[in-house]
């Protein structure tokens, strides 16, 4: 037999594993307690659902970009979205939608012109620190469940891009965009945008109703013809949904022993796939564990 | 007008730069020299056609995983994957191809039980170093067009998991997998693998035939069903393909001064759509130029 599994869950197939052995970061999410988790409030998930199938499922950041969040659930609750597209669909990169180039009215209430919430205070942010290396910020690591680079000496902290994060299109600057255009990444974590743009979330549920999409031929991944556009069916804030409809999920909490545990073990694989461990561990490969509630 | 570019590309459709601008990493690769440029020996490229379409084309990397790579090159010139397909899609991991659990026996010349071809001697190879800190390896950077990392004390140097490797599925250590079923990184890539697998190319045109593949729905993504797999028509190595058939790709010459600018210019990005350069970049953010030959 030549099954060949390839990954660090194989011995999940294969079997339990003798006692003795070291736990898989897997086995600290499945036997975490309780206490380890955090319930995202209704009011910081947004849900959509394309014409062909649903949900996708986001979480919002409001403590790293208060006006943008606040704008993007005043555009769900305003119906701003009706005939909104995936439009754009970069490979390796991101997958991007809203009304592409319209001239509608935003709904009554939304700041047109946002600070540029690319950065905020490190301050009021409790930090588990990466522990390996990051080319992209003198520090790297956790806070309350997102993955954060930050400056201690500047005093700043920013969202990083990651598989699955979701930001804020916007033109050059000065506009910081206003959150009608969003793309979620869906290829390497491009940090490079890190502190250019405003991350807002990440997709913690469907992301592959993204990834899967046809890429554009034209530049930057835009599709040629309108007709190819995908279809958004309906943009909601879970809040809003009726109680019996409406999604939960949570979160591990980063500031727990049981993170650092995942953590320690996520930079040091000793799953009975891995013979060498690294050692180290870049952020966007820790994936903070997030889960749907029963 | 809110078009909301969100790319480094932007200036290319808003026109060309004042000339006192610094150039971009794209227009870099645009003006590099021939000098600048290495064509991949047509016994070093693999054209994978699906039944629905094609090509996929793979460059095979015989400097760091030579048995892996003669192996593969027996496989394709023996018919050895005839009626193969993609059975494994997992989001933000690997799509995996082969037989699948098949006991059909190695063409003549095969080797059943290559070595670990997981690190080589560091020793001749020309490194040009990525300048970045690297959270899995003591040294990061570019070897004949390859990203690698590596340890300068130790002696070794491993190819990396970046978005479009494509590596060797095994059965769990001492197996080293035949090369008989291999996958490609459609997601963020995952290091925590390097020296733990064999890698032996990259997927240098039409890895989204790969990365947009329905994602399988059992555990690691396998396909539940066997009408979902996805059939191959054919996998060639292009040298044996008829001349007239036969594409041709180059890549640019990690040791050249064109490629230090470019990569400086990939850790500092100034186009007109960034505000706030990084002053570090990832390996695999780098993304060594490859093109299609004319």
């Amino acid at each position: 037999m030549r099954s060949l599994f390839l990954t660090a869950a194989a011995a999940l197939l294969i079997g339990a594993a003798p006692a003795q052995k070291l736990p898989t970061p897997n086995d600290i999410v499945a036997q975490a307690p309780a206490s380890a988790w955090k319930t995202i409030p209704a009011d910081e998930l947004m849900i959509i659902d394309l014409k062909n199938g649903g949900p996708i499922v986001i979480q919002l950041a409001p403590a790293f970009a208060p006006v943008h969040v606040a704008n993007i659930k005043i555009l769900a609750r305003g119906g701003y979205w009706n005939g909104a597209t995936v439009y754009r669909v970069q490979d390796d990169y991101v997958a991007q939608w809203g009304l592409n180039d319209s001239d509608k009215p935003w709904p009554a209430g939304v700041t047109a012109k946002p600070p540029a919430e690319y950065v905020r205070p490190l301050k009021g942010l409790g930090i588990t620190p990466l522990g390996s290396p990051d080319p992209y910020a003198p520090g790297a690591g956790f806070a309350d469940g997102w993955p954060v680079a930050y400056s201690a000496k500047a005093g700043w902290a920013n969202l990083a891009h990651c598989y699955a994060s979701v930001g804020v299109g916007r033109d050059l600057s000065p506009d910081t965009g206003t959150g009608g255009e969003l793309y979620a990444v869906i290829g390497h974590g491009p940090r490079q945008l890190d502190r250019n743009i405003a991350l807002v979330g990440r997709v913690i549920d469907g992301i592959d109703r993204f990834s899967t999409l046809p890429r554009g031929t034209e530049a930057l991944g835009f599709y040629k013809d309108k007709a190819q556009y995908v279809p958004i069916a309906s943009i909601r804030i879970a809040s809003d949904m009726p109680a019996g409809q409406r999604p939960s999920y949570e979160y591990m909490d980063t500031s727990t022993a049981t993170f650092a545990r995942y953590l320690h073990l996520r930079a040091n694989r000793h799953d009975d796939f891995y013979i060498q461990p690294a050692g180290g561990v870049d952020l966007c490969n820790v994936q903070v564990p997030v889960r749907k509630k029963a």
